[in-house]
């Protein structure tokens, strides 16, 4: 089975490559060990799956350990931008609520926020809380609901649902993004409640989903919006188009200087081991690989998209 | 009346003098505005008390508005750290759960806590909830009680009650004290609940008291602990000396350093307008002065200090 | 004439179009007012040049101040890179010398210095003089002849030299600049004698180019390294690549973000109005507009480069 | 000998027994260890001296290493920020050029200036560079012998002089300083030139002192200002009042409050090894103990005076 890119072509064969390459590196990592849900999770786990679009019908490849489930943690941070973008508009969410430039302090950081009351992204803690206090809805639970709906949609799997043990722990050891929501409703960034918005926020953080799941949602970004399969179009063009500069500038936590030399792709990774990756007009890529670099990045994920990243000889930049 | 101090001789008239001078400056301040019931207080209102206790008569001369109510907001630092260091001793407190060093930074800062997560003193917010949480007791109420018996102990007055308007007020209000508080429970400093922890801090600064209250625990600190009335020992006299040197380092906020060099006596201030004043063997004042700097001390209460400091050539240091 | 692109053509036209609408924003901004020589600019200039080179022969179209010369600022922080990565190698100077993260402070920030000495990327001032220190050359002298040898080759004009009386001023009024390369001489990232070092670093600021030489330089860096007029290779592939992806993560200060949003090209800013953009495969174009934001980029330049970004529907993610 | 204080008696029984005590401690620290002269030094001596002046004749007491020389280092700061006071006024000098508010950070921080432009206080190094750049005099010289001469007349002692090798070595490794005069140059902060200014500083720092010259200073300073030997006014009063607060508050860098707390003297310490601790009305104690605790303070020296303060029972506040 193949995939056609514009200059290079992703077949099961590469994908097998790139999964033995990054095997290599994964036991340098470990699980994030804030919660025992992701701490006892088997690190030497690696999965990868690219779904092309090229054609009239999408086509997917996928190696290792595409299907095994996993939590989107930081992922959803892309999904709740869509729906708050959509629900105030870009310009109110980006000139009210959030900025949109790299800050160079680790995701959970309170400093700047002293300085500079709107978060500097919506890719830290503190930008996704805020842009989580912006989804409209009359209870959280509704507010979960369209945020489940669409994640569904965009990942083109109906099965998608919460991990709730996840959803607990999250909930019971997040005093840190507690500090940063009642920081930010001080500050009068946040809207709302903050316990449900942060109810919200951690609910959307353990949701569970697959590699599989995370090329779907990729691809549906690389193709300006549009569902490969669906052909709905399930994010407006300009969104879709500002999501992947920002996962480009801002997607790695402070390792995205990093990852933009090395590999040169738009990503967004979660602390559960996942990486997004939409390669605009051509394909989407997800990654699973649960054992973290110190910035919390999947350290087999980057190893296998720098070996893509070189073997396509694909350049974006 | 007459109130003999060791170089010094505080009489009513002196206080008179000290009064008229220190309204000159009311106006140029503010009540602070961040609960309605702190900013209709009148800010023209000033008065202080002093008690003297070098005879074998505890000694009261006071003028202006000794009497007003207001409430006593940080100088309840004090007091809860009394409670603190008596529940877990001085080498536990100070070691573990908050420096004795001022920071230089405003009274509600959150970014010295990212890079060293215990506070930097008991007199700043993040201290003095860390210390909070030391309190002993079952329940917030049973440790609020033992902080009110304490506290009408100190001031001699059995009717100081809480005022549960601002408290109402205080804890709606309070997002950046939850900010802090949160940030200090994920940094493993603030034991036990965290809501339970603020509720008691906010119930502790809205308490009501008067400029002889404060005078009266004034007199305690500087007579070692002892009250001079009752000849109570109601504080250890070795937490009294630390209290005294904390309060001589970081008692007027990031105005604590021009404090000393105006006025040169230990000071502990609240944005109630009050400030605390022990002089070591000789008395306590406590003053009332609702319009504050943009530090947050008392314009006027600040005023009357350096006046007095001038005319009693009582220099400590 | 035309230049081609892959999916949009740079006609005559289509930059007049751009220069006219970015002409509108001009008046928002200032010319940099550190230096008499910047400041004195007359700030209503606006030019635009695209070098492409998709056939044999290279194709220049330009309208508006293009050939109007000014100083290269920190545009010149790529070229003293290119040499730097050279003489060093990428290992030891991404590794010991300067990172490759984006800062989210301004160019000039000393405070990351403190906590990190290593300076977070080479387009902030501290970056490019770590990296300025670790030029080849027995004497200030040398290392900039090799600076100003490359500069001609790279911008394809053998007449570029220095504007000395910039050079003057920049040197007398760089204190700020002095204090980041003794701060990073103490932390020993710094190089050999810093009074040298920040010579160079401030003859190679003031070197004299037009929008033309830029568009020259960017299409070197946009065609792998090969100056597409003498078909050499002027710079490493590999440094190429990485210098493209500095430009889009951190070249046009803490508006990087922003910019990669709204244009999304590779793009370095300099405070004497210029911009570089290459588009790999396609073409370099350079900007010259003096009127500058309060971020220190030129303000038509990046209006004219939203403009093209949006005609020439070239989506690099 | 005999030396009367008000509450407490120093004799030299008390000093021995003080040093026996200090010993004890001193081979936990160690010396300084920025310049080959200072690391050298023997970190086990310890001395301290005591000049009183209560009656007519000042008393001299002294035990163990008190006539060893030691460079004053930023006991310095005391004697340039006497003369820049006269120079200047101290509502121009405190209001324009440097504050009084401790701040929590190193002494050779430079985070503080990047949001607010004036240092601190005259005791970090920042705030003591801002001082020396306003001593009057038209050379570096000039202004160096003012210095000297009055370093004289406050120790009691013509034969002090500059340890020429310390200046050297302080003036090759001194970049960290340089940097902070360059930034407060940039800032407007520092007048003048910023080479000469960091000469005069270097050589300030490098005069070689003993615990008796100490003791000496410190007591001109607890005396009002009158030298309690030749009976000459050294410093205005109000001058030495606002060094002994400011001593109190910001005199033992960040280990202030800590000090203030176990000792309650104003003091200030110098990375030779030196203390200078002023007791108003009573007597000016000099130490020397060259093996510093982490934060750059005599640890022999503190141990010192804790002993003394506890024996003395000598309550300042």
């Amino acid at each position: 089975m193949l995939l056609a890119g514009g200059t290079g072509v992703v077949t099961q064969e590469l994908l097998k490559d790139a999964l033995k390459y990054g095997k290599c590196f994964v036991r340098n990592g470990n699980t994030a060990n804030y919660i025992p849900e992701l701490q006892r999770v088997n690190k030497y786990q690696l999965g990868i799956c690219a779904v092309g679009f090229d054609g009239d019908l999408p086509e997917v490849v996928e190696v290792g350990d595409s299907r095994v489930p996993f939590t989107i943690q930081s992922i959803s941070k892309i999904i709740s931008l869509i729906l708050a973008v959509r629900d105030r508009g870009p310009d109110y969410l980006f000139h009210d609520k959030v900025g949109v430039e790299p800050t160079g302090d680790p995701f959970n950081s309170i400093v700047k926020l002293e300085t500079k009351s709107r978060p500097f992204n919506p890719f830290i803690n503190a930008g996704a809380i805020a842009v989580a206090s912006c989804i409209n809805g009359t209870s959280a639970d509704e507010k979960f609901d369209r945020f489940l709906e669409l994640t569904r949609k965009l990942c083109n799997n109906k099965e998608i649902s919460l991990n709730e043990s996840v959803y607990q722990s999250e909930k019971e050891t997040g005093d840190r993004n507690r500090a940063l929501a009642y920081y930010l409703k001080a500050s009068g960034v946040l809207e709302g409640d903050v316990e449900e918005c942060l109810d919200l926020y951690f609910r959307m953080c353990s949701v569970s989903v697959t590699a599989l799941d995370i090329a779907n949602l990729s691809a549906v970004l690389a193709n300006q919006g549009k569902c490969p399969f669906s052909k709905e179009m399930l994010i407006e063009p300009h969104s879709a188009k500002a999501i992947r500069a920002l996962m480009l500038t801002c997607g790695m936590y402070d390792g995205s200087g990093e990852f933009a030399m090395s590999v040169g792709f738009p990503a967004k990774s979660g602390v559960g081991g996942g990486i997004a990756v939409p390669l605009v007009g051509r394909m989407g890529i997800g990654v699973f690989g649960p054992s973290l670099d110190e910035k919390g990045n999947s350290i087999g994920g980057i190893k296998m998209l720098e070996f893509l990243s070189e073997k396509l000889d694909y350049q974006l930049f």
